[in-house]
């Protein structure tokens, strides 16, 4: 249903063909879709460039869609984002979605002639920790689980928050996009207050947050977007106090 | 487990054949196998074409078993109807899973020589909508969440309620034992009061619910099943003041 | 992430060479991996077999890597075991996923050369049952959803409690471990309490616990870990009492 602004793809247009269901038919449909497009302008990234932090190394713009672009992935997430999206996800979404999801890149590098040069180094430059924010977070789940979880909460402070996070590849807001996105779309709504105040500490605004829950809709079903609206719309009352 | 009343398809039975792990052995269990086909009796569509609304267009009904019926799906569940539980759930379901069932029923109707005459047309004629009930419901919604959530506020009166739901291949009763199945098989609990309240009021009876969820525990896990029966009998007895 | 004690298998060892982005990288990945292994010798059945029902019969103990060992299956889990394991998950994580597992298995046994006769025999000797537990777990849930839900409520008395947990080929301790890690991994915390207490009094020690929900997060993702663990910690100081 959504119409990418660059119109479909051709694998996208040979799959509507032998699709009938899901061609738009109504009035409704149509100013729906075109409202998709509006919105969809909003939540890609135009804001984000300026709320990323400055550790993270981008290349230039490049124009989206049509032109001349030599973009080697639409909507502009790089091969190197990817492949951290996927390592991030090991860990939110289990380890089996991810061996998955490597097959599946694997096979689209390849097509694209993406080689190691346009993904992460073997060996990285870790971002800086925020200290005092990280040992807050390690002291209270320690306070809570650490007597009786001693190696949960050993790996959550070792392979996640002082390691995964700290990768430089992936910019610590879009890392958060990709947890909260995760979230809802497992259902996981204990986890969203945590991980949706982090994202916002990381830049994600509110606005952008909605949008992902509305996209996520379509895409993870709409019984797990509604319910992560009464914690998502708690969280952004909260903060707004 | 369950045995179909029509004794297996050459397919189970073939399946069967190979995995011995599943082959029933006590007296406990040839003792539930044909309580099963019991129940089934009672919650294959007995009473649902009465229930059903008569806007519903449905062909005359067959022998569903043995003798000599040419119906193309067993249990009668049409291929437009089969075309529209897969369109309903890609919302409710998300929209990946939706796309992997589409691949797969046109496997089937391609071996069913199911062309597009019996399934549902390009342009059609929505089912009239109940104003007074969606704009309570709309309304309801756009407070709770409209202000920070205006996207996905919008899609669900005009995607979901004003489009989706008024297609006319599926009746609004089936189309609510899909929601709420759904719900259930994901575990979606949260959204289950709504959903099996609307399929109440589209004429799924209490029994047929109960027996939906009996059915499901094989289906998606007994988790599942038992997560949702406290919330269920919560609306069968607010429902039964 | 996690190193077998043994040394990565050929099949493992190839795919690490294929898929750069999980190999690890900096001193607290290393640091974490010795702990891993370190874990891993305790949950690794060090004081199952004690606990174990002496019910259930089990072959001679084999060293478990390196040496001479004919184990056909690493780990120590044996063939009917993991039949068990799969027909137990048919009705915990729902019929489609062991149908799955079964065709997984299938190839695997047949690579080995693992017959019938390492199998479950199609009929067996069902372990003896705890009539009073059982008792009061059939009238509990009776009293609760009996009047709304008879079907399923019969099948988990007879199909459940009456023959599937009485299987003898899975001893009653690693049934409930399975069953735990299911609800675990498929965020089912409402079932937890229930069910993690059952396991406890099938022999699992609280240690085991908290180190299966640890091995957890990395396999089912650590938000399903996370969700398990106020829940579990509830169970245990509850038991402490």
């Amino acid at each position: 249903l959504p119409r990418h602004p660059c119109g479909p793809t051709r694998h996208e247009a040979s799959r509507r063909t032998t699709s009938a269901w899901w061609r738009p038919r109504s009035k409704d449909t149509r100013k729906a879709r075109s409202t998709i497009s509006g919105s969809a302008r909003i939540s890609r990234r135009g804001t984000a460039a300026s709320s990323r932090s400055p550790r993270s190394s981008r290349g230039t713009r490049r124009p989206r869609c049509g032109g001349t672009s030599p973009s080697p992935s639409t909507n502009g997430v790089k091969p190197r984002e990817i492949s951290e999206i996927i390592t991030h996800l090991a860990f939110y979404s289990g380890w089996g979605n991810a061996i998955s999801a490597v097959a599946a890149a694997k096979e689209v590098f390849a097509e694209r002639s993406i080689g190691p040069e346009q993904l992460p180094a073997a060996t990285v430059q870790p971002l800086p920790l925020d200290e005092a924010t990280e040992a807050q977070r390690a002291s209270r789940v320690a306070g809570q689980y650490g007597a009786a979880f001693p190696g949960i909460v050993q790996y959550t402070t070792d392979v996640l928050f002082r390691d995964l996070w700290l990768r430089p590849d992936l910019a610590p807001r879009d890392r958060s996009l990709v947890t909260v996105s995760a979230l809802v779309a497992s259902g996981q709504v204990a986890q969203i207050p945590y991980h949706l105040n982090k994202a916002m500490d990381n830049g994600l605004t509110q606005k952008q947050a909605a949008e992902a829950v509305t996209h996520l809709a379509f895409y993870a079903g709409w019984p797990n977007a509604f319910s992560a609206l009464p914690v998502a719309k708690d969280v952004f009352e909260k903060r707004g106090k």
